[in-house]
């Protein structure tokens, strides 16, 4: 299992790193890349890919017609089908950007009708349970190496995909112990080349983190929204329209997301309630240094970050 | 007490109103409106009068030059003093926009040593504990009505003022019952005349609805960014940056805000644990059709609300 036998075609172009500075870079030139699901993350892979010259075909396959139609109207694909085989026969990179209790059957359907030597990776929020499942379970010369980039956000449809919207993001990439180098480095330039910083952790280690990142304040975001009595709601201003923003989200997409990664999203749930606890504590008891301590322990953290 | 007798000035100006139609409105022109602390919300209010026409003079009153002078060279200010009663001697309007524990100690003073006639009102972001105390200790001939513009951030000082802070925003105005109708009407137009929308309800439904939609938001974003392992901050994306935002906001102006309005925070902080108990349950058990209908009312809630 190898890519090394495959025709690889590459393409210097100029890009511009973290620091500002410019460099010329071979980036892998695709003849045909497929993308199972064309919403935000799969719309925007086509249109960074075709904006930097990256790939000849991009195949947008999809259940429905009308986000395949829509993929098409704002170029995100170059053609589209609902025919999982057929829109991966010519692939030489699939990925599959469908929700997380998907992906696996997508991967496994793809694998069975792709060319020997096809790349394989998603961009699933979650990675443990679909790594592991497709470790060990595709047919010789096609492997998966799972991949997350941290790009979602509460909008939907390839109507919101960007071409831009890898810039200086990060990707997850969670390769295994099985996984063959060179099809690791080539999932970890293909994210590079859409302008995204990749960072390598096991499944494990990512599922862990973004329980923290992602997933509880997804919770806590909600939660904050419907605690809200609605009444109310011409009364509130930027505060809490931050922070709730995500709490618009697709509520199916969430529900995989929490239910896949729910021991990880309830010791990190513990932990975050823990500190309100101590907040609403230091409230009640009017114990002003500790509400400072926890005020400043926040903007910190937030600081350290930016926008 | 009242303001029949000053020779008060309209300027008869172009508005756009919510619907997107024009409207020809009078609004008063002040020849001197004083401003205690030139932040954000002092700032912009000195912008806003200036970029409408509305004021001859904006006084900023501060305690740090550094302040004033960034005010004045903003525009936010067409002078500047550290010295209260100066600063107030020809006011016909003083806002006070310093933080809640301040407030009444400025209104005040500035009653002392204002004309009578002059208009008095805040800008803090708890009403109770200001208005009582404000309510009836002045001098005949002036009076306070308190006033919150729900348009503060996480930014401060004078140089994130923007002479359009106002437009399209909620500000609260709390009149009591001992407040005369026409000084009241005359501080809903001077806000409307800035571009807010304008709500009047009692100091005490203020700080419960306040409580709910900003004074929680704040405690939850940061407890959030407070229980986040800081080596994990190379992965946080859209939804945490989102639901932390105003985790930066100036620790100690929230600690006077939690403080002065700690049984409504109290209260609102264990509507929302119960909320988040409930949605942790359901995780914890698996109970996916409850996580979903926590998580669907939430998007429910935020929806209504738009951007």
């Amino acid at each position: 299992m190898g890519i090394e036998n495959t025709s690889v075609v590459f393409r210097t172009i100029l890009t511009v790193n973290l620091c500002g500075l410019y460099n010329w870079v071979s980036m892998r030139q695709w003849k045909t890349v497929s993308i199972i699901g064309v919403g935000l993350i799969g719309g925007s892979i086509g249109l960074a890919l075709q904006r930097r010259g990256l790939a000849e075909r991009v195949v947008g396959i999809g259940r429905r017609e009308t986000s395949l139609d829509a993929a098409l109207r704002c170029g995100a694909v170059t053609e589209a089908t609902t025919d999982l085989g057929a829109g991966v026969a010519d692939a030489e990179l699939v990925v599959a950007c469908t929700p997380v209790t998907r992906i696996v059957q997508h991967i496994r359907l793809a694998a069975s009708a792709c060319p020997s030597g096809t790349l394989l990776t998603d961009a699933g929020s979650t990675k443990g349970s679909i790594v592991e499942a497709l470790t060990r379970q595709l047919k010789p010369g096609v492997a998966f190496v799972g991949s997350h980039p941290l790009a979602g956000s509460e909008k939907i449809g390839p109507e919101s995909a960007r071409d831009d919207l890898f810039d200086g993001r990060v990707v997850v990439v969670t390769p295994t112990a099985a996984a063959p180098t060179d099809w690791v480095s080539a999932i970890v330039e293909f994210w590079s080349s859409l302008g995204a910083s990749v960072i390598q952790m096991t499944p494990e280690d990512h599922d862990r983190a973004v329980a923290a990142t992602s997933h509880v304040p997804h919770v806590v975001s909600a939660a904050l929204a419907a605690a809200t009595d609605p009444g109310l709601l011409n009364l509130v201003a930027g505060g809490w329209l931050d922070t709730t923003r995500v709490a618009s989200g697709d509520p199916q997409l969430w529900l995989q997301i929490l239910r896949d990664n729910r021991p990880h999203v309830l010791k990190s749930l513990d932990k975050f309630a823990k500190v309100l606890n101590s907040f609403r504590d230091s409230i009640h008891e009017d114990d002003a240094s500790r509400i400072l301590e926890l005020l400043q322990a926040g903007k910190q953290c937030r600081d350290a970050v930016g926008n």
